[in-house]
């Protein structure tokens, strides 16, 4: 039978850091990553237009042949989650509950601070999940909508991102938070400076590696042998994909392709 | 015979600020915006997404029975113009030209700065027009990414946006330039951050006024009674759009719809 690779999709870059903690986790799978790149950001966009984004990406990952798609995006794992595992016949992983759990095996006061898109806090995805786990926890929520800005621009250790990250994150620190999900997958890249603007009192929790380990449980025919491949698609700036990739993966990136949209217009 | 409209289009809601002196100028003309609110913002896209989504927004226009085009997105007029003007059958309008011409009547030292998104200032579109109409002209460009995010985080007077503005801008100062064109729809928004940061000395040039100036030449079968009829189309977030529509243009807009996209895959 043929060997069907793991599908990864993200709204962009940002889902690399998941696709890497994936990929050493399981050397031997296949692995077929999607950055939607024509169409990041998925942060401020509607719900209703993050579910049908988000459908189609599954299904062009079902076309390469996926078993189970691994949503890397928070804002569509936030608002299409569910909506991805009623149309779709394989196994479909979020980042939110594998984050929700790692806050909760970490805070110690119960009260538990997240950051994300707009997208992502509006849905309210990661209170919901964390008082599941834990009914006694005060979740704190705070939408950044700069920081992806400020990420792609490259200013991830610039004085206006400090200024920036005070400015929103003053609020939850006010609350006495002891843990600080990063919920966006752009986040991680500004963990230096969040550590310094929240102090060593609070432990920065990152999903990616929480995706990975839920992996493990669900992951149909797992392979015990050989050497993974990897296969990127973009939907733009192949050139600047390649560029960021390499320097996240620290590894060239051979197998990248475009992928066009057809598009036409019709009224809602 | 059918009364046609005027077709604007742009990325987002930028381009309101050209709907607003192309109405002034032109009351009893019809005229339909449609605003790609899913897929802003532009400028960090390839050229080759923008000409394919700009065929895509001025065919829908078509659609609407629009007699002429104006492109209110500054990227979209660098990068898609003569794309557009070859495959459409109306006449098509940027925003490049007009506000080129308001610079070089401005400026007395022949020293031009132009700032834009990344597409807008990559395409150099700006310096080549400026040069055409005035050789002995020396444009200084810098890209501002950060902008369009700082005006829809609504900072504009916020603290930061004027150490960004400083950090962006200083360059162009140090060039002694007399005049900065103010090459993105968003940035008008900025004006009285932007004035503060290049001091009296320098002219802020908004090409809106240039581009419904222009229209007077290029229209056809102008209106000339009856009042004219607006008509708005988004691909996302029509309520967002509509409140901040209602704010920029004085007006409650009744006659909203959204677009949607039917999509798929194939390789390029």
């Amino acid at each position: 039978m043929k060997k069907q690779p793991i599908g990864i999709f993200d709204s962009g870059v940002g889902g690399l850091t998941v696709f890497k903690e994936i990929r050493r986790a399981f050397p031997h799978e296949d692995i077929v990553y999607f950055g939607d790149t024509a169409r990041v950001p998925y942060g401020p966009k509607s719900k209703s237009t993050v579910l049908e984004y988000s459908l189609q990406n599954a299904r062009f990952l079902m076309h390469c042949g996926a078993k189970i798609i691994v949503i890397a995006c928070n804002t569509s794992s936030s608002v299409a989650l569910e909506y991805l595992r009623e149309r779709l016949t394989i196994p479909v992983l979020g980042v939110i509950r594998p984050g929700s759990e790692d806050a909760v095996a970490t805070t110690r006061n119960q009260r538990i601070g997240v950051i994300g898109t707009e997208g992502t806090i509006r849905s309210k995805a990661y209170p919901q999940a964390i008082e599941a786990l834990l009914p006694r926890a005060e979740v704190y929520s705070q939408p950044c909508p700069l920081f992806v800005s400020l990420v792609e621009e490259g200013w991830d250790e610039h004085s206006v991102t400090r200024v920036v990250a005070t400015e929103y994150l003053q609020p939850l620190l006010e609350q006495n938070i002891d843990t600080l999900v990063l919920g966006c997958t752009h986040y991680p890249i500004l963990k230096k400076v969040l550590q310094k603007v929240v102090g060593s009192g609070v432990t920065l929790v990152d999903s990616a590696l929480a995706v990975a380990r839920q992996l493990h449980n669900e992951l149909p025919m797992p392979q015990s042998d050989g050497v993974g491949k990897d296969i990127f698609y973009v939907s733009d700036n192949e050139d600047k994909f390649a560029a960021i990739a390499s320097r996240i993966l620290e590894q060239d990136i051979t197998s990248l392709h475009r992928v066009i949209l057809c598009e036409s217009w019709f009224l809602a």
